[in-house]
């Protein structure tokens, strides 16, 4: 934990997002909370948790106070900011493809595994789509002898394509 | 399963693929087989089997003997085309950002929650990356009474980052 | 009605189309058909067979079937191509941004008018998309005294963002 | 309703709107008020109204006067910045292709069944386009039990190519 | 004139084209025809008949039968090609920026002076478009002593823009 | 004319023009004069004023003084700022292909008809190009029943290529 | 000179040209003549005999018999393909940025120098360009004992920009 | 001369430069010298040194005394900026293709003429380049009677092609 | 050594970065210091230090302790901003392909020789990578009469594509 | 080894290379010869003997006749694609970003280190770039307990900028 932590607001992936998202960032690290204490806090997924301090996902106004409380931020700034008037605006935190080698080896996956996940996908389910709408993401720790690995996961809807 | 199953050499993501993978996929259509029913037969994964007829991956002199035997398709052909000779040249199968919308879910799953993915796994793992190279992928269905849900999961070395 | 119909397949959106798509279109030429009379004739719309001739959805085989008969193209031949193993690669049709006007100007509607329609649909709905997967898209003429207009509707299941 | 109510200006879609756009939207989001309400008071559409928060259509006088009341805006303020002089330069406002999964959809929709739209266009209306200019576009709610839907239309002027 | 005049249809603009569209062009120089003689026996003119041999635009089935008398080219063929069925994809003959000087120049007068048309359109006419569809093009030779000049003029209908 | 008229030097497309163009832009407005009644008091044409407005040409010192006189600017702050040491750095002001409908149809324009264009310029020039370095641009209201239309007409050299 | 000399069609700068381009170039090869002597033999210099080959220019039909004359092409053929209907249609022959090292370092020279380059033509000449179009260009060896250099010239008439 | 001149540090080519080069703009303007005055006084080229002033090159220590002096600048504010730890990031002043017209026509130089240069280098010199570092570029004024023209001619090193 | 030295923060590659790394740099100027002094004070390399300036690597707590020491930096403001909390986003310094000549021929080498050097690695090791997150980099001076030589050394552990 | 070798040459990197390369790499997979034991025989290295397989360089005549001779190959064949009328046009051999993996780590090691890189030839040599032209590159196995290493370096010439 650091107390005079700050974040550089020019610099990606802050650069566009409001300066209260900064403020969420910056008070976590002050607070030395993890995403899984904040989540835990407000009964959220850490994953979901940090996709909403991106501006990805949207805070309910209760979980709003929550997160106030627990980052010690003004409540009336936060929900001034974010509140029912705010709708994210998703997708426009960087270059595509990344430059960031630990998101471009997942762009990396779509483009060379795509084609192969779409086979078994239309295989075992017929014509339509994973619904990254309603869809969980999750990371976790898998201990391995041979180096610790990261299990990735998408659990998503499948959407059969409407004929008409 | 169809015995006059063709495939269009000039349509996406074919187009660039070795003729030979486009026979793959005719042999395999025409004998009526699921890729998990491939993938048992030269003991390998279905996703990864995907990936090989996509020319995403390299099979083993005794799998493409397996593969001729099991699609009916000639073997010194076969060899002849992907034998020790051939490296794959990943990732150049269609457009990025792809059109497909089956493609572009997944994409899209990188673009709007990359950074908290990212997020996570520095808090995680410290400063470093989930490998693409040293990873599984796997598709599983996993049935929901509000429909059935998709579970894309990517299992990947964490690779910290060297200093020197 | 053209018995002598032909159609460039070296040219945008045929280009990259299996060859017996250029065939549907140029069977439906020579016998001079609406793609509502097949609509008909196949119990479907006529926007998405249309869709459907450029490869953007998929018959099942009943109605490959009623196709061969319609327009009088061998039915094996239909669904040796098209058939179970064929799954629609969408959206690879022709260039984004579109060169040709009809699909520009839909194309600038979403430029000009999409952030007011976002705007719509998250004080209508909520946080969600209108679904592309579950829509139904229609093309109707509607008479006018200044000059008939053109409407297009998409109607779209809601789906709302996931939190987890 | 939100009395503190603010939008970060550095943020799409607003970043590249005149600053009085932006306070267009803090006073509507501090007022509680919706497009339609606000629509209803300058006698347009909620639409049509949001686009031109957006900066995407031009205010008469009148309808600027209206605004400031309804808004509490300084109506000298909102006429020097959007009066006469001020014309939209329309379309500028995000990434294409969209990077929000709302506007996605929408450019995936043109994409996909654009070529169909097309053609349907032609066959029944001849050489020419659907007018993007002399258009109206509409965003409702029709319930349904399996999950309410939107209805996005547009309702073009048909122009048919000049020869000269 | 030149009997033997070949058209290399590997080369822009001719690549995209149907077949027929560069026969067209053949015969076109065969007979040494100019684009005004061929205008003038199908009652059109030039600079419209340039863009209908570039398939920017389509002949009703009258012209069809007229230019195939002038061009000596099989009505049959020309028809099954360009007749009812065949509807321009319009916009697709080369890339953008263009890379000939010709083109570029144009493309440049678009960049340079883009702004100070719309202004002084928006001065004279209000809030609209100059319509690229009902708008007519001619090309003139405009004899000067100190070189000649080329006038290229478009006359579009304003359109001004729906409010709704 | 509005005493109060201001101009959001971050919208497009005044954002990368010096301040003293913005100053230009915001002057005209309050004094409520058309670029045609500038363009007489300094003796040019109303689209070449335009367009040296949105620094896209270069005005003599005597034009500078006559400015500053019509619109009330300090002289020497115009001067001092687009005096003789500034030269336009033409081209520059916003994306292309353009977003907002009026220049998208100019852009259209030449993508559509620029290779019809170029084949009458030959035919009948010879193998050269238009000047867009000594060209005129003008831009005319042509009244008509059915709805005025724009005659926009661009006048310039011809310049055969040289051979050497 | 290699009487057997062939040039793949389907490799760059080649692939785009009219077959009988890849002919020239072949001859050359044949005969073992550079473009100096063929220059000399139909009275251009080599630069611009080169950039002809290249499809960059235009022969006359004399030019075209001695070109004919000393490859030992039939002329026919050459002017059927290249004869009074055959306009170039420049620069499509490779990316932009280059790829290759002697065109990208000239590349280079327009990005780092081309600033300066203008800078100074401004001061020296006033508001213009230097003509590509009225342009000689000419590559020639400077003998050096450090290493020989390469004088690369571009000689081009100053156009002033009209002002009206 | 112009006492009073000042340079606008957001447009381009200035807008990422840092500010002292801006200082070098202005104080030139501000005390009337040509970049050929300039240089005669730090004893460089007028080419080489307007390519420094736009960052493109590296002064010495005593290049900026002379400098610092010429210009009336402070001395130590100009090696504080671009002293000994300062290297040019060179290429990176504007887009490419360039807009402004004088850039773009030597961009098409290389685009229309590069393959042209590349054969003759290749046929005078081998397999190499010019270098475009070790490259001495000059601008000249050559009076012609039927207009004046500009010399603009690049002389680097042959660098052969190193094999290994 | 510079006691005034600045850095432009507006410029490339600082534009994006932290300003607490454009004042690394900064001191690293006015104290006179090299790489290899720093990199010997933190007991690491000098290519890694440098990268780390460039915000493309994780300095630890101690070793930003040694870094505030000997660059005489306020530890707690260096801590705040790079502490913990703070992840590298690697790759977003500037433009690929770059513009900058010592940058571009390091792209020119991978475009032209890598096709060359994935051969060898395969033929080497075997269908994998070499790891660019395990590697070492290193750039060494050769001295050589005919002009001094750079080593650029990548020393990257070999990666086995997964098979499962 | 494999007598049966085959390159599909609609494939990347193979597809725009001349058909003569691609019968190289058939006839060095059915002669089972590596690289290197090519290198040995026409006295080269073998990664420059891998790239000029790629058309990244040029065989002498000499070098063609041993080529021929080890690999079987007709050598009129070989010198009439490939003789002294043939130079390489290097560069275009895959879309950059390269999307195979191999590639974009160096492609990334470019991106990630380049600026450190750049920043460390500064210091150790000056103002200059290590030249690509006059430069070697070798790729060797380096083997570790933890994993062999692949060391790949680039020695290169520094080259002063010119001054002028």
């Amino acid at each position: 934990m650091s107390q005079g932590a700050t974040i550089a607001a020019n610099t990606r992936p802050y650069a566009n997002l409001p300066p209260i998202n900064v403020a969420l960032f910056e008070a976590k690290a002050r607070r030395g909370l993890s995403f899984d204490e904040i989540a835990k806090a407000i009964e959220k997924d850490e994953v979901w948790v940090a996709s909403a301090f991106y501006g990805q996902a949207k805070f309910t106004e209760k979980e709003l106070q929550k997160l106030a409380e627990i980052l010690g931020i003004n409540e009336s700034e936060l929900s001034g900011a974010l509140g029912s008037h705010w709708w994210p605006n998703r997708g426009d935190l960087g270059p595509m493809p990344p430059t960031d080698p630990v998101l471009y080896r997942l762009y990396e996956g779509v483009m060379v595994y795509g084609p192969a996940i779409k086979a078994i996908i239309h295989e075992k389910f017929g014509d339509g789509i994973m619904s990254m709408i309603d869809c969980k993401v999750s990371v976790d720790k898998k201990p391995d002898p041979k180096g610790d690995r990261i299990v990735l996961a998408f659990d998503g809807k499948f959407l059969p394509y409407s004929k008409w």
